[in-house]
């Protein structure tokens, strides 16, 4: 059986049987955001991504600023969801020879702006020859109560904290030849795509007022990632077609924009569940806050996602695909 | 400039220049075998090693279980080289089309054995498709007294692990078409290339013992690795070229074994300066230890390295290009 013949699904299941946690101190190990390790007065909260040449970007249209930023920014979201804060990084880099000396300084200038933003430093790695340009990041962060994907609870109402399927959008215009700085109204669905912000100070207001009872962060999709947060909470979701945040420039340029928006990953927003005894509160302190937050719909009962269309017809609502592993 | 015009050593400089540790917790950050982040009561060791396909191994002659096995090791030999314990690893792993499950399982059960000996658990990572496999490990590890790179002071001697040169010329023999299980007499050195051996339990013993000053894991080559203890210790050494310990297989393969000893590198060896002060307890308790130790040549004021060959003629000993960086 070759690879593409399993999913990355898959594959993490394997993992996760193959290494199952052994030690009291792994109070989670592979299958959340990061892995949780419980010290002494606290948690260490580690997390990895990878960024693949050609298969998570190309080296013709990502400037090298803002791949620097996003290789940082991506695990900085991790983090985040996991209620975190980021603190220590270790970077890998295979260089091809293509990439030269100016080229590398514009991408550690841009890791290095992430870094400075989220309070980060980076304190090891290593590098080496490669064909292409690959790109691994760790990083480590800390928190006192960390947020689980798990915890989840029927009745709570789920929400995310943007538009989503923008950078999907960005990816597909960028593959189509489009670029930054050309056309100011597809501006904003580029940069998604090449500059994602990870939603760091929302996910610490959330949990500085212990608003949230799961958390993930939307890098695989909102119809992948409810059913991960689902899964692991053994619960199921509502989510709300007509609620679902679709920008203009989404809706402008995207042959099936709502199909995007479920399906298009690498958003790097937050979904999130409210604990209902936190609701009056949350929404309290949401009126006053800068965030604009969307309400998408409600955890259920049933083991099962489902997209609740305008008109009332429910269909299930599955993942299609993996991007990065199809 | 291209990035082949520019050496490793001179990218970690800047790296080093651009990334100038910040937190008054961060004890070391790029430049030793680890990161060093001082906690509470102790010390965090945070490590990272590529391993890429066609740069540092080969899929044709790498069997995928020692493979697994060694990406692991490497890493756990940094954690070594600082007297540390090795404890958590997140795995990145980018995955060709032509690895198949079989393949996939092996590597994980070699990764998975190299954890159970050192103590590590593995608890998550990212994976990828790609267009060749890379292989990228962080490792996390702890201490109460990390053993630094610097420490070494003029008049102390230098020891190393075990007989150098021996990984070199496995490699060599591999891409010459060799192969694991077709001539005894060259088992040993394909071996050390394809399942290295970190000297964990030896590192761990000198420091309880508080016998080293300083100390590195000998991945690059005897020549550059004391070229790098020296300037972080700010002294110079005089490597005794009678006294470098080549095995039988190297002297009886090799057309030039000293230069492999000298240069030949990825052989997992530690490289370890004893403190005068512990010189006679130190070899008290080697006599009596299972660990065969070379002496290999003494720390000096002057800050350069020579190379003492038999009949007294002194030469600098330079190091001879960068094998992952060429």
């Amino acid at each position: 059986m070759k690879i593409r013949e399993f999913t990355e699904a898959q594959l993490i299941n394997f993992l996760h049987d193959e290494f199952a946690a052994a030690s009291p101190e792994v109070t989670l190990g592979i299958g959340d955001d990061t892995a949780v390790i419980h010290q002494d007065d606290g948690y260490w909260l580690l997390t990895k991504d990878l960024l693949l040449e050609n298969v998570h970007f190309r080296l013709a249209f990502h400037p090298p600023f803002l791949l620097g930023r996003k290789s940082l920014n991506v695990n900085i979201s991790d983090i985040a969801a996991m209620g975190g804060r980021p603190a220590w990084a270790l970077l890998g880099l295979g260089i091809p020879k293509k990439v030269n000396l100016a080229w590398l300084k514009e991408f550690l200038a841009g890791f290095k702006a992430a870094a400075r933003e989220a309070g980060v430093e980076l304190v090891g790695g290593d590098l080496s020859r490669s064909s292409h340009l690959f790109i691994s990041v760790s990083l480590i962060g800390e928190t006192k109560s960390p947020v689980f994907r798990a915890g989840a609870k029927p009745g709570e109402f789920i929400y995310v904290s943007g538009a989503l399927g923008e950078a999907a959008l960005g990816w597909q215009l960028l593959k189509k030849g489009h670029r930054l700085g050309e056309t100011p109204e597809l501006e904003n669905c580029l940069q998604r795509f090449l500059d994602p912000t990870p939603q760091l100070s929302l996910a610490q207001e959330l949990v500085t007022h212990d608003f949230v009872s799961a958390m993930i962060d939307l890098s695989d999709g909102l119809a992948e990632d409810i059913r991960h947060l689902c899964q692991a909470s053994k619960c199921g979701a509502e989510i709300w077609s007509d609620k679902v945040p679709l920008s203009p420039c989404l809706k402008r340029w995207a042959a099936r924009p709502m199909k995007l928006a479920l399906h298009g990953g690498e958003d790097y927003q937050l979904l999130f569940t409210i604990k209902q005894a936190r609701e009056r509160s949350f929404l309290a302190w949401l009126n006053k806050s800068r965030y604009q937050l969307h309400r998408v719909g409600q955890i259920i009962k049933e083991k099962e996602v489902f997209l609740l269309r305008q008109g009332g017809r429910r269909q299930v609502l599955n993942p299609q695909g993996f991007r990065h592993f199809g």
